[in-house]
């Protein structure tokens, strides 16, 4: 076999056997197929596709040529949950606890953030105690007894598609859907997931912004699941606006906390639910998403969801007090209103700058070693559809830092206004299964 | 200006400026721009294409990427010729002295062959004595004083293409027309010339398989060769079988001698007297392409043309008696008739297995050191439209090597045959100007 055959294959539309597949992404792995072969290649993929046993193919050849994660000693069907990654997205944070509560063994692997997107790890990490790092008996133990555990990514999972990542980077070939699914989908298996329900987000702060590349995103997904045994469901969730009202870490702890409670922001607590309730569903823990809906809403109602988080901080170390009085939880020494200066109606946002905004003030790293300020991050006032007066508060801002100005610039820029009132907003587009 | 930008620019069909365009090339010339973004480049050009001013400002790019020759001491207009490389082809030699006899500076640097197409140096190095290599003085001076001179390939001509074409070789983006296109015009150019007659080969043996790509390969050179004021015409040839009967190095020499005594094949013949009065006209010595062509059969009909080559070997170096007495070039010493094993018509030809059977034979070279046995090549005896009786000669092996098994198997490969008289050849199917 000789790489540049199959890279002519793949330009001439063919489609990649297994074996070459594997050829080529093992090789690519262990440095015997050079840079500049794999990015002529990634670039004949971005034009010519691969069909759906190309792209589980794919799929498979990443999580075979790293560490898997061994989650046979967990009894149950383990079910994952992922976000294609939006602005002050803290589902996880809301869905863990739930569907825990309903038996279901939740042995979560999640990220710390880059750039304008926040990661759950340090969202939890703004905890008094709370400790990411467990050992695998600590995991184990912990979802057993528990059934929930969120531990920081350990292990060398996927390093193909960690390499090949990075040269999609530089060569012009991320926004393929191919190349983009068998990544999301690969390390997904590689963490140990039996079934796996995806956050599809779409709009001006997601990486697709049109519905129908997140539909087609979903479906590749979605068959990927199904062609490698793992359940998959995909809902397409609205990111045309920041999720809820917080974004940055100590204040979507508190957000979180308030969905749990029942006090939630309408569309975070309507997506929270969905995807906890197919979970729900693909975990065996009702047959049905309305039941399982239902079960959580009484959950709420009861006390015991909030219950639930508080245990989940305190078997990984962190202090539940600060769940029972989230003001204790970091808070900045500055707040910021940032104030309108027209009359109207928000009619939409770049949530993409209300998400570097945030991490201008502190909320975010810009490299992987800046260090994050837990305290830091925005409450949005307003939102699509809402009427604004002039000086009415937009946001506010929370920091530490000394110096805002750019900040306020960039999350004023974020605001779009319109003289007549939007139509109302979709939270969830559609599932895919 | 960032490469991985200009990447994503053609890869969504935009068109590359002038600075972009020089970005890339100088910067990859100079080691700056990595080969994996190069390569995606190069794919992502494959699938978009460039239009007629990018394919010229990249043609310009790989001249100033490195040396160039100066002609400004020749007088006139300097007319080169090039073939998009094909088998058997042996028209510069003929054209050379035809075109110098009409007053036009033929000015000429050529290659050596490799794999199953042969270059104009070595046939002539079949010639006792002929010094390929000669001072800039020399050149100069016999140009000046008899209108023409062949030297093998010297200085740091278009280094950046030679890095691209040698990243393109292993990356699946060879077959991309604009590529293709600003390469060979690019050689051309930093060679000096002035104006040019392009042979485009289209058949079985040439790299345009189809008329209507070879249509639109003469196309983009000539589109290039006005956009950067050199007068440029293509002439579009039949590659479906070698041209002329003799393949190898001293065997092409002596049919180039019988074209010039007004003996030569018909193919070859009308091939070359065409790509001569193109030339003719563009050096301005005619106003038409008629009467240069009855020039050129004047010439050949009073024994001036001869005359004339053999003052071109004389001035170079070479013994003029060999083109006098060309039985006194090499002669191999094993001839090897292959034989029909069947009754029909000549219906067509693999000309590359032809080119390979003869670099089987000693006649070319499959890697760049090489020797070659200029004695050595085919003589085919029934070419397309010949009718073939059982155990009649269909080419004769010329070899002083001691195993041809696997040459003869070759060239037994390269013969199609058929039942019925196939339609006649055309040796020239249009000119594009």
């Amino acid at each position: 076999m000789r790489i540049v055959d199959l890279i002519n294959k793949k330009k001439y539309g063919e489609k990649l056997t297994k074996e070459e597949i594997d050829f080529i992404v093992l090789g690519y792995t262990k440095g015997e197929v050079p840079d500049y072969q794999m990015s002529a290649l990634l670039m004949a993929i971005y034009f010519q596709g691969m069909d759906k046993e190309e792209t589980s193919n794919l799929t498979d050849a990443f999580v075979r040529s790293g560490d898997t994660v061994d989650l046979s000693a967990i009894e149950g069907i383990k079910v994952d949950k992922h976000s294609t990654g939006g602005v002050g997205d803290k589902i996880s944070l809301i869905v863990t606890p739930l569907v825990a509560s309903c038996g279901i063994p939740v042995a979560k692997m999640s990220g710390r953030g880059l750039g304008h997107t926040g990661g759950t790890v340090d969202k939890l990490e703004s905890i008094e105690g709370f400790k990411i790092e467990l050992t695998s008996e600590e995991f184990v133990q912990n979802v057993n007894a528990h059934k929930m555990a969120i531990v920081g990514q350990s292990g060398d999972l996927t390093p193909a598609d960690k390499k090949i990542y990075a040269l999609r980077d530089v060569t012009g070939t991320i926004d393929s859907i191919p190349l983009i699914a068998s990544s999301i989908m690969s390390k997904k298996i590689a963490s140990g997931a039996d079934a796996i329900v995806l956050d599809v987000k779409v709009g001006s702060g997601a990486f697709m912004k049109s519905l129908e590349d997140a539909r087609m995103l979903a479906r590749t997904m979605v068959d990927i699941g199904s062609h490698l045994g793992r359940k998959t469901v995909a809902v397409i969730t609205n990111m045309d606006q920041p999720l809820g009202h917080e974004v940055g870490n100590a204040n979507e702890i508190r957000e979180a906390i308030e969905v749990l409670k029942g006090n939630g922001a309408e569309d975070e607590t309507e997506v929270a639910m969905t995807i906890a309730s197919y979970m729900a569903v693909l975990g065996g823990a009702y047959k049905t998403v309305d039941e399982a809906h239902t079960f959580f809403d009484k959950l709420i109602q009861s006390g015991e969801a909030i219950e639930k988080l508080k245990t989940f901080v305190e078997i990984q170390g962190g202090n539940p007090d600060m769940i029972e009085h989230p003001e204790k939880l970091p808070v900045a020494s500055k707040h910021i209103e940032v104030k309108a200066d027209l009359e109207g109606y928000v009619s939409g946002f770049d949530a993409e700058k209300v998400g570097i905004s945030a991490m201008m003030l502190g909320a975010g790293r810009q490299k992987k070693e800046d260090p994050i300020d837990y305290a830091a991050g925005i409450s949005l006032k307003k939102k699509i559809g809402d009427h604004v007066n002039l000086g009415d508060v937009l946001c506010v801002l929370h920091t530490n830092a000394a110096e805002t100005f750019e900040a306020e610039k960039m999350v004023r820029a974020a605001f779009a206004f319109s003289a007549k009132k939007p139509e109302p907003v979709k939270y969830i587009y559609e599932i895919v299964e």
